[in-house]
C-alpha cells in the first residue's frame, strides 16, 4: 500500500468524496476545506512536485480545475468566482507531497468567512456539497445552458 | 487603444518587463511583486474571467506557468518552489479583469519575507530579475541539465 494518501484515494483504498475522475486525474473534496466546495485535483500518477509532473498532465489538471470553477458557479454552490492554487514545494506551503490543484469557490462579500475558513478548515456536508458540484458539471454539458445563453 | 492594461502590455503600448511570449500568451513581471520574480501569465486574447477563456488556452497558460516555475528553480533566482495562483472573479480577489496566472517563486524559510512582500509589494530590479528567469528557461532546454541529470 502506498505511503501517499492521495495515491490511496486515487486507488480507492482511502476514503474521499470524489466529484470528478477520468483516466489521468481525480478530483475530490478537501477534507479540511477553506470554503464549502473546496476541491483538490490530483494526477493519478504520483508526482511530488512540478519537476516530476508531465507538463501535459499539468495542463490537463488545469483544464479540469477550469471546468470545476465553472461548475461551482453554475451549480447549487452558486459561486461568484474561484481561487485556483497550486503550491509547488514545501517552501510554497505544499503539505501533501503529491501535486494537487486547489479549486476554492468564492462568493461576493465572503472575505471574513474565507479568513475564518482558512483558520478553522472545518468540513461541510460532503454529500450535499459533492452533489452541488457534480450537478454544476452536468449543467455545463447541457447546450441550453451554455455561457452565451443560446443552444449550441 | 484598449481600456485593459494587460491588453496594452500584450500589444506593446504599455510598459512591462516580458520574460516569455508565444502566439497565444505573454508572461511579464508583476509591477507589484509579492516576491522577486513574481510573474503574470496572460492570454493574448482578452478574457475577463474563466467563463470567457477558451479551455485549451487556459491549459496552455498553465503549461507556461509550470515551465516558469521550473525556470525559477533552475535559474539564478534559485527558488525552492512556487505558488501558481489564478483568481477567477472579483469575489476571488481578481483585481485586473483580464485572466492572469500568478507564478510566485518561493524559498525555504521565506515566510516572513513573503508576508512582508504581500503587504508592501515593492518592485525589485526588473532587468536582473527577468534575466534570471529567462536564463532559467534557457537552461530547461539544455539536455545536460535535465531533471534526471542525464543527457537526453
Amino acid at each position: 500500500m502506498s505511503d501517499c494518501v492521495f495515491c490511496r484515494i486515487v486507488a480507492g483504498t482511502a476514503p474521499a468524496t470524489k466529484v470528478h475522475e477520468d483516466d489521468t486525474l481525480c478530483a475530490f473534496l478537501d477534507i479540511r476545506p477553506i470554503a464549502r466546495g473546496h476541491t483538490l485535483v490530483v494526477p493519478k500518477t504520483h508526482a511530488a512536485e512540478l519537476d516530476e509532473l508531465d507538463p501535459e498532465l499539468g495542463a490537463h489538471l488545469f483544464r479540469a480545475g477550469h471546468r470545476l470553477a465553472l461548475a461551482m458557479r453554475r451549480g447549487a454552490l452558486a459561486a461568484d468566482g474561484a481561487n485556483l492554487v497550486l503550491n509547488d514545494g514545501r517552501a510554497a506551503f505544499q503539505t501533501v507531497p503529491h501535486i494537487h490543484l486547489h479549486v476554492i469557490p468564492r462568493k461576493h462579500g465572503d472575505r471574513l468567512a474565507f479568513a475564518k475558513g482558512f483558520l478553522l478548515r472545518r468540513p461541510h456536508d460532503p454529500v450535499g456539497t459533492a452533489a452541488a458540484i457534480t450537478e454544476g458539471l452536468a449543467a455545463l454539458d447541457r447546450p441550453n445552458l451554455d455561457s452565451e445563453g443560446t443552444a449550441s
